[in-house]
């Protein structure tokens, strides 16, 4: 694969050295000499990484890497730090201001591009999903996330080892760890069953593991599809390299050499939670912005257009299992006169009570929803013809009872007439379209009848 | 990278062979005897690529590939087929069914390993954008595609390359490429400059070429984020297959041998042609999904929440390039006597035609939506105050000028009464709700005053 590769250096020599290394293997390079220049071109260029290094004059590596983790145009883009020496404290700040990795110079090629696929890989898989999501935000139909709405309070890593990582994690009390919630695993066979149903936020392999082969289980838990994007951090120990770039290469996100420093792990575990929490933010709020395509604005419950998906697979599942179903069309009596007496808000209030209650009063397998105006549609699965009855009767009474606010001190009452179609599950000849022509020819003769009442067609 | 790879074959001892090779790779394996439940484990496994030989007894691997092909369920899973012999007409059959490519029986490690990472990275790419657009289908909310909505009548197609591919392609007008417009260009920079703008729907690169490295020009194609996922078509000579597995490790799709067989290259350019337009169908109907939540579903324009968020940026934009803003509401005068005269779709039908008006009458930049019950908002941008009244008083005129249809053979028409706010640019305490409640201030004098006409607030 290739990537767009920022490289940032305030030493023009450095610069093109990196620059050679990574086009000698067809990545493409832009190249800034400082912080403010390089947030400018992530900003508008759109790398899939930047090789950070650490000491610059004006805003140093450090203060840069905060400010593109802080700003939402560029803090999904995975940052490198380039420092001179492996030193501890460099680490920990770099990993504090939201670094993805670190680099030592001389820049070890193998170590390079290891980390250079490995994390473009990563940013373009969710890439699709962040333009989805941006574009849903440019329309208003999803709000641009917060950073406090994709943290959350508890992250649950699981750590695949036969000897512990860090004496007493499991009652670790330290601050730094705090939030996470570690426990150990050394069955990778119950693992992998538990993921199917049961994800943790992260799972830390250790690459020293003897009672499976760790890259084994790494590549299974890469490879499933629910845990595809889930965080993996690598253990190994020092003169393990050759293990740890295979386990690279199969899409662990990060690694930690033992000794542990406890600092370090807590830095890098929080990085990876952050990731996941920020992917899975995407997704849920881009599935929500979906569903409200197929919600009534007025109401909440689902709207004409579900009803117009969903029907039609409630029917064809009734007939695969020879099941019973219902459909009712339920139309508020003398709305107009309502709307006349009390104003259209009050109209909508009726309207938004009764959906409210058809939420709440009805199973989880039925469905209703606002057919449009004062109509209502509830349809009712795996239901007996009585059963369909009943449950007809009792929405036209706790309807009736639902008591209306006027706005002026006073309250009223509603009533609805409900005409109902049953389908036995037998013939292959009825329709979505068919249903509810006989439940609005049915609603038509409770409302001939006098209203406030049910019609269901007879057998 | 890992991925899951389901292996199918009727020889036990070539599926175990292939499952070997894979595995110590670190290829999660799952294995079939056969092409029917191969056709069961694409749809329950969800396998990232599939290795498909194919002379199997009962349905053979052109058969099963075709079936795969064919189901929505199944379509977007890369198929490789295994074939005993390099036969032409192999392949030819092959990619009529729909396979993505071909390995030649005994299996080479490398050509094995480049096909599955390379095709089942280019699927995970898309994973994301599948899933959310399969529960947008799932919801109602985005129409399954059907294969003719995802096909198009011409396929646009760029040949880098500095010595004819098949003698006379661009006048082709055989059966086989027809459909597809093929142009040759052999300045590499001018391509790179071109597809900033104006992509094709394929590129094809000869890995032969001498005026720019064709390594470098694949790179660049494939980092650069509009072309991410671009169809690339390498083209090789025989014996320059180090560059090929190069080219295909950078992220080539595909690639052709010469001499280059006229009926492989349409079957393959046709293959890469489908699997982009799938791509960007799922893209575009998951971006008419996301508009649909803040569109109107009566009037079709756009609602509340749309201006919502869009008030305010076009607000933070006057402020900042000091230029002014007007924001009128628009009510219906006497709506009510409308309904309760000619009834509720008369009224719909009522609104709907001022929101039609307001579409086709404003400028692109300005924004007009329904803003609850017979509210509509209008914003316009960089619009001087005289300007802004006077396009107020033209969409009263417009409007009172709307022949609407009674239903009983008879026409009525309906007036507006327009109330609007006017920022100049220069204060900077102005905010969407001041304008909003200033609009709506005059719009109460509009009604005071007599209805049928427009207030601008005091300058």
């Amino acid at each position: 694969m290739t990537a767009r590769v920022l490289v940032v250096d305030d030493l023009a020599p450095n610069v093109k050295l990196l620059e050679a290394k990574l086009r000698a293997e067809y990545f493409e390079v832009i190249t800034a000499l400082g912080g403010r220049e390089a947030i400018e071109l992530a900003r508008t260029q759109s790398p899939d990484i930047i090789l950070l290094d650490v000491m610059m004059p004006g805003i140093d590596g450090f203060e840069t890497c905060k400010l593109l983790k802080e700003d939402p145009l560029t803090r999904h883009i995975p940052v490198v730090m380039v420092t001179a020496l492996d030193q501890r404290s460099d680490r920990i700040a770099g990993l504090e201001a939201g670094a993805d990795d670190f680099l030592t110079k001389p820049v070890q090629d193998l170590a390079l591009f290891a980390r250079v696929r490995n994390l473009s890989r990563l940013k373009q898989m969710t890439d699709e999903l962040r333009h989805r999501h941006a574009q849903g935000a440019q329309l208003g139909a999803i709000e641009t996330p917060k950073i406090e709405d994709v943290e959350r309070e508890i992250g649950e890593v699981i750590i695949i080892s036969d000897r512990p990582v860090i004496e007493g994690l499991e009652n670790d009390s330290e601050s730094l760890l705090s939030g996470i919630n570690f426990s150990y695993q050394n069955d990778s066979r119950e693992l992998l069953d538990r993921i199917r149903t049961d994800l943790p936020d992260m799972i830390m392999v250790d690459l020293g593991l003897e009672s499976y082969d760790p890259l084994r289980l790494c590549s299974a838990i890469r490879s499933a599809e629910g845990s595809r994007l889930l965080p993996l951090l690598a253990i190994a120990d020092q003169e393990d390299t050759r293990r740890l770039v295979k386990a690279l290469d199969i899409g662990v996100n990060d690694y930690l050499m033992r000794p542990i420093d406890v600092q370090e792990m807590a830095a890098r575990v929080r990085t990876q939670l952050r990731r996941k929490w920020y992917v899975e933010h995407l997704r849920d709020s881009l599935s929500q912005s979906l569903e409200l395509a197929v919600l009534d604005g007025l109401t909440g419950i689902y709207n004409r257009r579900f009803l117009q998906s969903q029907l039609p697979r409630l029917l064809t599942k009734a007939v695969k299992r020879e099941l019973p179903l219902s459909v009712m069309i339920l139309d508020v009596d003398f709305f107009k006169a309502v709307n006349d007496t009390y104003g259209h808000d009050v109209g909508d209030a009726v309207l938004r009570e009764i959906g409210h209650m058809l939420h709440f009063s009805l199973r989880g397998m039925d469905l209703a929803c606002r057919y449009g105006g004062e109509e209502f549609v509830v349809v009712l699965p795996e239901t007996p013809r009585e059963g369909s009855e009943v449950i007809a009767e009792r929405l036209r009474k706790e309807i009736a009872g639902l008591q209306i606010d006027a706005g002026n001190g006073q309250s009223f009452s509603v009533t609805v007439s409900i005409g109902m179609a049953f389908f036995d599950g037998t013939s292959r000849e009825e329709t979505p379209a068919s249903l509810l022509k006989r439940a609005d020819e049915a609603l038509y003769r409770a409302k001939e009848g006098g209203r406030n009442r049910v019609i269901l067609e007879a057998a």
